[in-house]
């Protein structure tokens, strides 16, 4: 008698494939990581064409093993990406998106689709959607009730009952930060030195935020703080950027739920957790990319990954 | 007996000097306007000089009235104007103000100081407090307890009693727009066409916001509903813009007080007049810009104003 081996040649190609930047996996029939790649051939940046783009991430993957299938979420599935893959209204779960794979012209290729939240305020999210499947695939506890935040340029809240989104809401706090920073009065004004206390001034701005009712009184104090020498101007940035993630924090926490799960980029999540902290969420756990782990968990449900005979004594 | 007649003859010239323009008037010695020029001569825009600059736009009048005093207000008395006029902290009178100006080097020239609130979260005005003086001349009825609004790049909600400045809050509404309309996401995907139905589109947004808790969770929706076709593209930016006016006034109007009267540019000022009445302040009064009437009035508390010898029979 001898127990199964796990399956180590390669299964699945899977692509993260954004607005800014695509990432290739590389996946054993366990779902592992082989191999992984990155260019800066995001959906703004594909001049020589999706496929020729596709060709050259894979080939030398594909060229070891032309029947591998591949796997991609992200902005190549929007209206400006690859193929269309309609958004699929939620509640939806990953079997759902599993179910409504669109595959690209003349390839093995499925590709994700995005998930609706419909009504007078609607809601969209692509790309997200595959990370929350990678934490549910890899942290099952969090199925039946969870709040899973994924920061950055648009952030999204997202409501997890039952193993299916149930609601989510973006905020867009990463790019209202770099458009503030980058071409209003209060980057402008701003320094650029190393800064004094930093941190410091980052936690001030989510305090200003948590007391306050909204974004809209507290942005030009960034300003004011600096003309009347209440904060450093090297530190202004950072307050401001505690205003903002303060006041989304404060917006998104007005709805009672589970205690916020982080998934995303160290330095940001870490940013994220110190600013829970100051509203009663100690501690809260961030958990790395989980775009890998949700195309995997994605495409076995869609039947799309290559099985391999293996050997049962 | 005779009635004494109103000296018409030059009394004042009376300069708005902002970030970006420069007008000027040049009054009678009842402060009522007899001339008036404008330069896109701004703060940010004095390669020349101050002096210069002022030499330029007043010649004509100084030449004919070498002895003729002037004022001005406005950015030209900050840390990167002519010469600084430190903040006075609130609450200011127009007599406070009156009794700070400060000279210009080397010309008959007095600079208004802004407005300092002082505090946790500071905040400043700088030419508002001279719109605000000219509202009150204009209005004495303002001057017991009033509610003044100034739309604009950084809109100024200042409240009134007792013929002072009390209080006051910076809205950046109008640089925000203009950032989020020129550099994100909401603006490269919102059309450029004449739109469908603009004011409609301009009041949902109000609506939304008024109904919301802050803008954190809002702005997005101009994005998403595009995509979902619940708004024409040609229209995105009007709702934008309701969205961010409709914050402003949400945050606002949570303190108890006055009616609010507006100050400025008609057609800014009839946007606000429309989302006012969303709040129930129907037919917010507009009163045009009043820079030269609050010129007028700080100068003649100050007493810099010349003087004629009149005729009496």
């Amino acid at each position: 008698m001898s127990t199964p081996q796990p399956d180590k040649s390669p299964a699945l190609v899977a692509l993260d494939w954004g607005t800014s930047s695509l990432r290739a996996y590389l996946l054993d029939g366990s779902g592992r990581m082989i191999e992984s790649a990155r260019e800066p051939k995001g959906i703004m940046q594909v001049e020589a064409g999706f496929a020729t783009v596709f060709d050259e991430i894979t080939r030398a993957w594909l060229g070891r093993d032309p029947g591998l299938p591949a796997i991609a979420a992200g902005m190549v599935g929007s209206a400006q990406g690859w193929v269309e893959a309609p958004y699929l209204p939620c509640p939806a779960s990953p079997d759902d998106l599993a179910g409504a794979l669109v595959q690209a012209p003349g390839r093995r290729l499925w590709i994700v689709p995005g998930v609706l939240q419909p009504g007078d305020r609607p809601d969209v999210m692509r790309g997200e959607e595959t990370q929350v499947a990678g934490a549910l695939a890899l942290g099952p506890e969090l199925a039946a009730d969870a709040r899973i935040v994924l920061p950055g340029t648009h952030s999204k809240w997202a409501r997890v009952c039952n193993g299916r989104i149930e609601s989510f809401t973006t905020y867009m706090t990463g790019e209202l930060f770099a458009v503030l920073r980058d071409h209003s009065i209060l980057g402008r004004t701003a320094g650029s030195g190393p800064g004094r206390d930093r941190d410091a001034a980052f936690l001030r701005g989510v305090d200003a935020a948590r007391g306050a009712d909204g974004i809209a009184p507290l942005l030009f104090s960034a300003r004011a703080l600096v003309l009347t020498g209440g904060i450093a101007p090297e530190d202004a940035l950072d307050y401001l950027s505690g205003l903002l993630i303060g006041d989304e924090l404060r917006s998104a926490l007005t709805e009672p739920g589970a205690a916020p799960r982080l998934i995303g980029e160290p330095a940001l999540a870490a940013r994220y957790a110190g600013a829970l902290a100051r509203f009663g969420f100690d501690g809260a756990e961030a958990i790395p990319d989980t775009a890998a782990a949700g195309l995997w968990r994605i495409a076995v449900a869609a039947g799309i990954v290559k099985t391999t005979k293996t050997e049962v004594a």
